[in-house]
C-alpha cells in the first residue's frame, strides 16, 4: 500500500509500504476513506520534536473495516467507522470514567500511520465507533473532523466548563480552536469570543458561533478579553496552541473561579505557581479523550447539526501529502484532507 | 491597645498599638476571642518572604462585635462572629460565584492585622458570619479555625472534587493539611491517604478521618499512593504544603481525570506544561474563598459534629506570641492559639 513517511523536518514522501494485517485477535484493519495532517504533525515537520529516522505518519482516521480480529464483537467488514488517535480498551477504570487518552492499554494510533491506503486499529471493539449506515461522500471530512480535531477543540470546551450562562474565549484560530468555538456554541454558551487576526479564520469563528472577534495578542488581548467581561475575564477559556505566550494568554483572560481548558501540546511552556495560585482559575487539559465524545458527535454530524469538516480548506490525494504539510506549514490551509 | 508586630525575620513583639476605630461606615471593629499564627506567617518569620519594616500580623479571627459602621445593618454590637482573611462585600460577581477571595472590593485582614486585642474588619455586612448566640467558650477555638485553615482545608477538599467513592490523598501535614483530612472526611471520601512522617500528627489525621498513613515522600510517597490505588492513582489529592516537591508530587500521585486542590502558597513552583497535559490532572486552588463556606462550618461547629480546634496545640496568651511563633517554625507545635 501507499502511505507517508517523514524522513527529517520538512521531508514528508508517499511510499510503498506493508499492507497492515490483523496482529492480534482484537485488531482491526481498515481501508481509510480519508485522513488528514495535524497540527501536531507539523511540530516535527518543523524541527520542534526531533525526528529519529523514517517515522509513520498520521493518527486521525475514518475508514470502513475491511478484516477483523477472532476476538472483535462489535463491528463487522463494510461498516464505516471512525477512532480516536489513541486505541482504547474503552473498558478499563480509566476509559470508564472517561479519559480513554488514559486507557491502562492506550496505543498511541500515530505510531501506526493512519495517512496511508490501510490502517491497523488495536483494540477495535474499544476503539472504533461505526455509523448505522455508510455515509454519504460528502459527509466523510465531518466524520474525519470528528477524530481528533472536532473531538479535541469538544474536549477543551468541556474542560473549560462553556456552557449556558458563559462567555467563553478561545485563544488560537487552528482548526482546534475553531471547533471549540463550535463546541462552545453547542454546548450553549451565552458569548464566544474567538481570538485571531485572519480574516479566513475569523469567518469561520463567526460561521462556528463566534458572537466576537478580538484580534489583540499577549497584554493587548488580555486587555480587550477583560473590557469585554465587565473587568473580570471570560468564565471559560480554551487555549489550542501550546505555546508559553498562549498558555500565558489564557490563564489571564479568565477569572476568578474561571476555567481553562487546554489542547495545545505545550512545548517549553512553564506554569508559575504564583501566578496560578493568585488567578484561582481552574486548569485541566491533554490529549483527549476523544473516544468519550465519538457517540454524540458522530450523531451530531449524521444528522448534520453540526458540520465540522468546513476546517479542511485543502483537499488533496494522498499522494501529494509533501504539499498538504508545506501549505499547513506556511499556513496557507488551517487543515489538509487526504484522501488515499 | 496590645497587639504582634514583626520587625524582622524571627523577631516577633508584642506592642501598644492604636485603638482602630471606625473608618468607613461599612466597618465593624471587634474585640477579638482569639487569634492565631498561620503557617503563611511563617514564610516571613523564616525570611523567604521579604519584611519591610515593622509589619502588624495575623488574618484569623473570631470575637465579639464592639462598634458597627452606619451602614452595617446584620451585625450588632454583642454579637461573636468570624470572618475570612479576606474583607469581601459578598455581593459582587465573584462572591456571588463563590469567590469571595477574589471579590472587586476585597481587603487582605493581613494588613490589618488580627493578631490584637482589637480588630478593624471593612465590608462587615459582607465579611463577618454571627453565631446565633454566644457561644460556649470551649468552640471559640473551633471557630477560629474556621476564619481561614479549616476554610482553606475544606476549600482543598472541594477543590480536589473529595466526596463519594473517591480516594483523597492529602499532601501536608500541617494544620491545613490535617483539616483538609477532615473536610473530605465530611464531604464523604470513601478512602483518605495522609501523607505524614510525624506520629503526634498522623493520629489527629487518623482522628479527623484518615484512613491510611503514607509516610514515604517524592517518588516513593508517589509509588505508595499507586500501589494503594490499583495503579492509577488517587481521584483526589490536595496539596497543602507550597513547595516545588510537594506540587509535584500531588500531581502525579492523582490519576488521570483526577482532580488536585492546592492552598499552599506556592513560593518557587514552576509547573511544567508537558507534565500538566500528559497527567489530564485538572488544577485547582489559590486563596480560599473561606466566606462561601462560613455558613456551613460554623453550623457544623455549633452542633459540634466537627472539632477542628484540635489542631491548636498550644494555647498562649497574646503576649507570648514570640513563642507561638518560634514553636511552630521549629514544628514543636502544629498551630498556636492566642488570646488577647
Amino acid at each position: 500500500m501507499r502511505g507517508v513517511v517523514m524522513h527529517a523536518p520538512g521531508d514528508v514522501r508517499v511510499e510503498d509500504l506493508p499492507d497492515p494485517r490483523i496482529e492480534a485477535a482484537t485488531d482491526a484493519v481498515i481501508r481509510v476513506s480519508a485522513t488528514c495532517v495535524c497540527g501536531s504533525d507539523l511540530w516535527p515537520y518543523r524541527g520542534t520534536d526531533k525526528v529519529d529516522g523514517p517515522a509513520r505518519m498520521g493518527h486521525e482516521y475514518a475508514g470502513i473495516v475491511e478484516e477483523v480480529g477472532a476476538e472483535v464483537s462489535t463491528l463487522r467488514p463494510g461498516q464505516f467507522v471512525v477512532g480516536s488517535f489513541w486505541a482504547s480498551d474503552n473498558t478499563c477504570e480509566l476509559c470508564r470514567a472517561g479519559y480513554q487518552s488514559a486507557c491502562v492499554h492506550r496505543v498511541p494510533m500515530g505510531a501506526l500511520g493512519s495517512q496511508a491506503q490501510y490502517l491497523r486499529v488495536p483494540l477495535a471493539d474499544g476503539t472504533l465507533v461505526a455509523t448505522p449506515e455508510v455515509p454519504p461522500a460528502d459527509l466523510v471530512p465531518d466524520y474525519l473532523a470528528a477524530s481528533d480535531v472536532l473531538g479535541t477543540g469538544w474536549f477543551a470546551a468541556v474542560a473549560a466548563q462553556a456552557g449556558p450562562g458563559r462567555t467563553v474565549a478561545v485563544v488560537g484560530d487552528g482548526a482546534v480552536g475553531l471547533l471549540a468555538v463550535l463546541a462552545a456554541k453547542q454546548l450553549g454558551a451565552e458569548r464566544i469570543i474567538a481570538m485571531s487576526r485572519h480574516e479566513s479564520r475569523q469567518r469561520l469563528a463567526r460561521e462556528f458561533g463566534a458572537t466576537d472577534v478580538v484580534t489583540e495578542r499577549g497584554d493587548d488581548g488580555i486587555a480587550r478579553i477583560k473590557d469585554l467581561t465587565g473587568g473580570l475575564g471570560a468564565h471559560s477559556v480554551i487555549e489550542a496552541v501550546g505555546t508559553q505566550e498562549s498558555m500565558t494568554q489564557a490563564i489571564r483572560s479568565a477569572r476568578p473561579g474561571g476555567d481553562v481548558g487546554f489542547v495545545g501540546v505545550t512545548h517549553d511552556v512553564s506554569i508559575d505557581g504564583m501566578e496560578m495560585f493568585w488567578s484561582l482559575v481552574r486548569l485541566h487539559g491533554g490529549p483527549a479523550p476523544v473516544r468519550r465524545f465519538l457517540p454524540e458527535l458522530m450523531g451530531l454530524i449524521g444528522d448534520r447539526t453540526i458540520n465540522p469538516g468546513r476546517v479542511f480548506d485543502l483537499d488533496l490525494p494522498l499522494e501529494e501529502a509533501a504539499e498538504g504539510y508545506a501549505a499547513m506549514d506556511e499556513r496557507r490551509a488551517i487543515k489538509t484532507l487526504l484522501r488515499p
